[in-house]
């Protein structure tokens, strides 16, 4: 096969921050290279060496760009025109490539219309093989405009076609949360109510919005991040064990997971960091929310009565993201071990910086003691490999690349998470926070263990 | 309180080696000392200087002697006369010693003989509060001799009088295992054979008989380790759990285990190293055995089919002591991961040399791969610990002189271990190895996993 990856908006931010790095690594280690090209598309009417001057500035990486010249194009294209993508088309067939996806990095509001150009102009058929269209999240604003995106895109495309992202899902402790699962019969075992006494998902960010105000103002941390990122985490946590490890298989389990949520608005906490009003292409009155505090359960026999801890946001007082399994205390633990005055059971999966599961659990105190107290067993995966590990973006292109949808998002999968966040939506106003402390202290008074936050 | 612990044998290599050391971290830490008299007792006619000066140049760690000799006496006492046996209760009663821990640190030989001296002499009236005796192991050398000892003993003391040392009981790993397992839902959730595959224990030894062959050759390893500490251990493992951690309730529990405990002779390896006849005191012709492998069931539904392997020996490759749980494999892992070869799930409680406790789990092999493989998490007891764990004999003392029997076993648990042992007792020759290779290939044929043996 020669392959051909088109990629649709490749002047923008996403294309120079993440997918020249990620397509550069895959290339300097082997994995592609031989019969591929990227064909880089924009707008913006300029040479390849313009657009890859541009790109030098940009790229944070270093990158031997005389040998990763050979394997970029840059095409003008203008998204109304069918012509362009006719023309672009053409060449791709011309020169043999019979694998082709095309990546589409632009504002979601264009999705529709490049779809639409993609199928008119014979780019991809419906239901065509080797053929697939890639699209960047957010994947819609709300329930209603992506059903309505999805409508359009599947009169030109099959599902098996569509390959949604979710950045987080191409991450290596991701992708470790079955493995840790359900190749562990110790964990297998202990999944469920009777151990588990509650489940925390975090993804807090140090940062505000930087330069992405204009983008973030209209859609607010809960869509940003809880309905993708931190939903997906939740889902893989929480799914029953497939049948067997196959795309459809898992996916089936996960949207189960999301029809079964319930979200309860009185326990959701809205936050706003203060002076992000005052940031670049943002709402001076705006009230959209930069954190958000959620709790759900799970109706079904397995998660009864376990509460979830949904939690991110913006400006917090650290760059974490991880899961946190409480397990429960031994109901009798205090009547076998009087001297067990803090103890502590859990498993850890951290997401990112650090990649690694901790796992902690109690032992005697060392001495001429009975006292109880945890232990703290770590391990690192990100110090493991032998380089770093690779960026989600290296793995989500080789599945992409090798037709593998298991790491994208299937729509329902999308439409039920829009669901849960249309419950979830209330019409309180964000409180403004002058630090992550005045949330937890709100968060304390709501009752909510705030030790793992 | 003021308590008097009077030491039996105090000439010997034990009282040098762990007794006196042990004492004096004590004192030195401030546990022991107020009100605290140690008289060290033996045959040897000669005056308390010259027995400072001998346990001066026996005593391998470093002490401050002037500080020390303020809580030691030395008294010769002859153990046949009751007379020797009056005078020195006579002084301990007029010094007003209202706690009394007798220790023998003698040959086992002596326990009934000094015993009838003890009572007849009234220094522990049978049933008398605050007065306790304190035996070496081994207690008998086999079943009869147990039994014949015990029922001298029960002439003159209540059993919550008699103390039966295990050394093994007061190391830190082995009072951490009903911890690890009652203090952690997750591990508590696992221990049975739905989830665990088998068990394994270990005490392996670098050294010889050293110049213990005298008292070896009459015992061998199956009565030296396996009657005793293996068996210890694998009853804290293996027991169920007990209403509440007081020291009878526990051992009911343990002796549970030793009456459904069956080995198989079969499954059985007898081994004698290369030159163990040619040690001082040691028979030339001998056929006592330096090394056992034996495999074990316990006969309930809890442990049904899951192998406990036992494994102990002189001369092999390492110094090494710990219990290994080996998870089993999810039955369905193969289909849901294809890709993992190599799994491991286990948990090991390391005893000695290094203390801690190491889980062994299944992750994703980081990079673009779906491998499995098991990443190893690693908890150092002794590391933890400010100051060196105490050793077990400080933490026996302390147990004793505040009265708590749990660290030492009680009648029944000895008599079930000789019976077990009896019931191993093989007539084959134990086979000579040169060299633990030789034992494990012999054992590899008996399709015994020798992974971690
Ligand atoms: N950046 C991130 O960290 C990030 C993270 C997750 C997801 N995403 C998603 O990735 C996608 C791209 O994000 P981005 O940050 O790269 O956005 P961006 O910097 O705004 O770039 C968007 C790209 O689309 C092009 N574009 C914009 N409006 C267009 C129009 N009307 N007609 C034709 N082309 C147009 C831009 O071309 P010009 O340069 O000519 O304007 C540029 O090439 C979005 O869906 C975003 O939500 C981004
Ligand atoms: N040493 C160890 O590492 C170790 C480990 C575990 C258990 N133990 C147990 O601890 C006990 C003592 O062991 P050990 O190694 O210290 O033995 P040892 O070196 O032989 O010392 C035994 C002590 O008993 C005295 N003794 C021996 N025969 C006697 C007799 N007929 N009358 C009066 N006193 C007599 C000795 O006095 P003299 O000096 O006058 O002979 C010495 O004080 C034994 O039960 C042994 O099994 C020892």
């Amino acid at each position: 096969m020669k392959k051909a990856l088109v990629i649709f908006g490749s002047t923008g931010n996403l294309m120079y921050k993440k997918l020249i790095p990620a397509i550069y690594h895959l290339i300097q280690q082997g994995h592609i290279g031989e019969d591929f090209m990227v064909y880089a598309v924009a707008r913006r009417n300029q040479s390849f060496d313009d657009y890859i001057e541009e790109a030098k500035n940009q790229v944070k990486i270093s990158i031997d760009w005389t040998h990763f010249k050979q394997y970029i194009n840059y095409r003008v294209l203008n998204v109304d025109n069918i012509d362009d993508y006719r023309r672009l088309n053409d060449e791709i067939v011309n020169k043999s490539y019979n694998d082709v996806s095309i990546y589409l990095a632009t504002p979601p509001t264009l999705f529709p219309l490049i779809s639409k150009g993609i199928s008119q102009s014979g780019f991809i058929n419906k239901g065509e093989k080797h053929k697939r269209i890639v699209f960047e999240k957010p994947f819609g604003e709300d329930l209603e405009s992506a059903q309505s995106i999805n409508k359009e895109l599947w009169k030109y495309f099959d599902e098996t076609q569509i390959y949604r992202i979710d950045h987080y899902l191409g991450k290596e402790m991701i992708q470790n949360i079955l493995v840790v699962r359900f190749a562990n019969i110790i964990f297998e075992q202990s999944w469920d109510y009777r151990s588990i006494q509650a489940i925390t998902i975090l993804a807090k960010e140090e940062e505000g919005v930087l330069s992405r105000g204009g983008y973030y103002d209209k859609i607010g941390a809960l869509k940003d991040m809880l309905q993708s990122h931190l939903l997906q985490m939740a889902a893989l946590i929480l799914m029953d064990k497939p049948k067997e490890m196959t795309s459809d298989l898992i996916k089936d389990e996960k949207v189960k997971i999301f029809q079964s949520m319930t979200f309860d608005q009185k326990d959701m906490l809205l936050g706003q960091y203060k002076g992000y009003t005052d940031s670049e292409k943002v709402d001076r009155n705006s009230s959209t929310e930069t954190f958000v505090y959620a709790k759900a359960y799970v109706q079904n026999q397995r998660w009864h009565n376990v509460p979830i801890h949904f939690l991110t946001g913006k400006k917090l007082n650290e760059k974490r993201s991880e899961i946190i399994i409480h397990f429960k205390d031994n109901h009798d633990l205090n009547l076998l071990f009087p001297q067990s005055s803090k103890v502590e059971n859990k498993l850890v999966i951290k997401v990112s910086p650090k990649e690694g599961v901790e796992f902690k659990f109690n032992v005697k105190e060392p001495g001429l003691t009975n006292n109880i107290h945890p232990a703290i067993l770590d391990y690192c995966h990100n110090c493991k490999a032998l380089e770093n590990t690779p960026e989600a973006y290296e793995r989500l292109f080789m599945e992409l690349l090798n037709d593998q949808p298991t790491l994208f998002t299937r729509w329902d999968e999308i439409e039920k998470t829009w669901e849960l966040v249309k419950s979830m939506k209330s019409n309180s106003q964000p409180i403004v926070y002058n630090s992550y402390e005045d949330l937890l202290n709100i968060l304390e008074k709501k009752e909510v263990l705030i030790d793992d936050l």
